[in-house]
């Protein structure tokens, strides 16, 4: 059996999801299709991004990810099929799956132009149902991603924003809220590995508050802050059977600071 | 692998649907099973029956629609279920269906009373459970829909309203607004072409607001409205990058006129 | 094919579900996932206990239920593996997994120990993807509980509270409210059955208000409340075409109470 992921801001409200795994099921009835995330909001291609990235890898070699985040449908924007040395992957060329790729060995990317393997009638709003769950099908089917369509190699790439290091201070900022009111930040686990000094406790600031690093939520008090390594790798404000989006009022970009502190200094 | 579709107003915060596809797992461990949306409002059998006509048809041959939007459950009203030339369809007799089959050639219709294909214990609340989705299930396995019961003639049909055509102005109505705040009207492509005066700008109307005609999202320039035929065949109100609904004040059923004007009488 | 379902509070915004199906597939590609729902509030365990409870049964024999609503995950709280004669279940033990058991015949309960059936990398904050879900995959690849870990007796029991009874009323409360505003109380069909008094009839009460019994939504006129047997087989409070919950004002913990009555009595 062949898998494949779908990644979009389509939303489950309409039948735009249903449809796309009807044009599947069309084409390669042995196609098992996994929706990692239809939420993302509506043109929010970094959060799409991000979804993808946090979830691809967690599934079996040869699986096709698709992710279709597309305020550009119908313009000029190019679409592309990606070979990685373990996946492949299929979606506008706007930067949606960019930040899993720089995570990969990336093979190959084809423009997708070979109207061969889109829907008879192409929409000029919906490239999800007539172009990319199509492709992703014949993908699955064992189709070659060159013959998709010509190599490109200036693809579009975006990035997640690095912190700044400065006198053993990592600055970094908010980058997702997930359904738990969890902030993630841009601060990865080897960062604060980075910068750990020994007999010293971590800490998290975020505008002026002081939050504790602990090893797990229930490893601080019911109801307050703590920072922790969340499951992405990614520094995180959570509160322990709260909401700490909420009760922080936090939102993406706001700044987050890690740094040690021996415990005199700061009590 | 036979596959079966759902489209119900069950929602997903309960546990209704997984527990239908449990049932049809029980019947049969080799079905498929497609949710095309649970999001129709409670109780509101027209946009149950839009979301179904609008997805049904990228689904492969043979696929069993069921369909289940059913504020009379338990009451007298009938169950059907419909062979055409190409699918199998299941429902209440509430014209849930009807959109659908109106695009479809109709083999037969029959009343679904053989309790040898329902659960043992049917309630008077979820006939999804108990009824549709043993039925669907059965029906995947290959049995008649002769079977289920009596041939019916007098189906109950609903529809989408015609727009009007005068003077070469074609006068329809918003009937959906999807995810993106994006308002399909009720006039069709081809009405659009039937208007189509050569040398002529096509403009849309809306409460005294001109809305012109693009090929795409991106034809306007960002945070304006535009007109286009959308991905089900439909001429949309959409703003490039936002929410028409929202930012236009659309809803269901609002005025929507159609027409051409040469560009000098409009500017 | 085997069968896992989820029920779980990680929603469907972020990509928890879709990676946990990706682990699932990565162990065992014939596994089949149904989910139940994801919609739990954060943390609820009750409200996924009975999520389970009122699903987990429709499933055919074999099939491995895994819940996950764990505010502890990452601290000491245990995780269990349960054999019953028909099923086999997966979960954190602080009860999300009792209500379902206590309607089977349990066989054994093994404590998760066995980092063997882990990933390699577990973190502190997401065991539905780093314990729960490969575990349940091994299961279904035939794996037997004993392997997980030792043999515990002292598992977590929740209950649904149990309806009072005196001089032939029962009272009673609201315990679930689902999509429709439909308010499941804990009274049971059963419970009913054991204080009809032939020739009287059924009603039930909230703060105040007399609430008639009907067969199905449409038994009483529409916009008016009405008490029936859901398909849960709990008595339920509805309004036909209506939103209960919202029209009455409706929460989990009201008081409900079912009597009978002479009709001459109540008129």
């Amino acid at each position: 059996m062949s898998l494949i992921t779908f990644t979009t801001d389509f939303g489950i409200v309409d039948g735009f999801v249903g449809t796309m795994k009807g044009v599947v099921a069309g084409i390669n009835p042995g196609a098992g299709v996994i929706d990692i995330t239809h939420a993302v909001a509506p043109g929010d291609v970094w959060g799409g991004a991000f979804m993808l990235k946090c979830s691809y890898n967690f599934f079996p070699e040869g699986t096709i990810h698709m992710a279709v985040v597309d305020p550009g449908v119908g313009s000029a924007r190019r679409a592309i099929a990606v070979k990685t040395s373990r996946y492949l992957f299929v979606g506008p060329d706007n930067g949606v799956l960019s930040l899993a790729l720089a995570a990969e060995t990336v093979l190959a990317v084809h423009s997708i132009t070979n109207e061969h393997y889109f829907l008879r009638n192409v929409s000029q709003t919906f490239h999800g149902r007539d172009i990319f769950s199509p492709v992703a099908a014949h993908l699955s089917r064992g189709m070659a991603v060159e013959d998709l369509g010509p190599l490109v190699t200036d693809w579009r790439r975006i990035t997640i924003p690095t912190p700044k290091v400065e006198r053993g201070e990592l600055a970094g900022e908010i980058v997702y809220i997930d359904r738990f009111g969890n902030a993630l930040t841009n601060i990865r686990e080897s960062d604060v590995r980075a910068i750990i000094v020994e007999g010293a406790e971590l800490t998290a600031w975020l505008a002026g508050q002081k939050v504790p690093f602990a090893n797990c939520y229930q490893g601080v008090p019911a109801g307050t802050p703590l920072a922790l390594i969340g499951s992405s790798g990614f520094v995180e404000i959570a509160v322990n059977g709260g909401n700490a989006a909420e009760s922080l009022a936090l939102r993406r970009g706001a700044p987050v600071v890690v740094r040690h502190s021996r415990e005199r200094e700061d009590r």
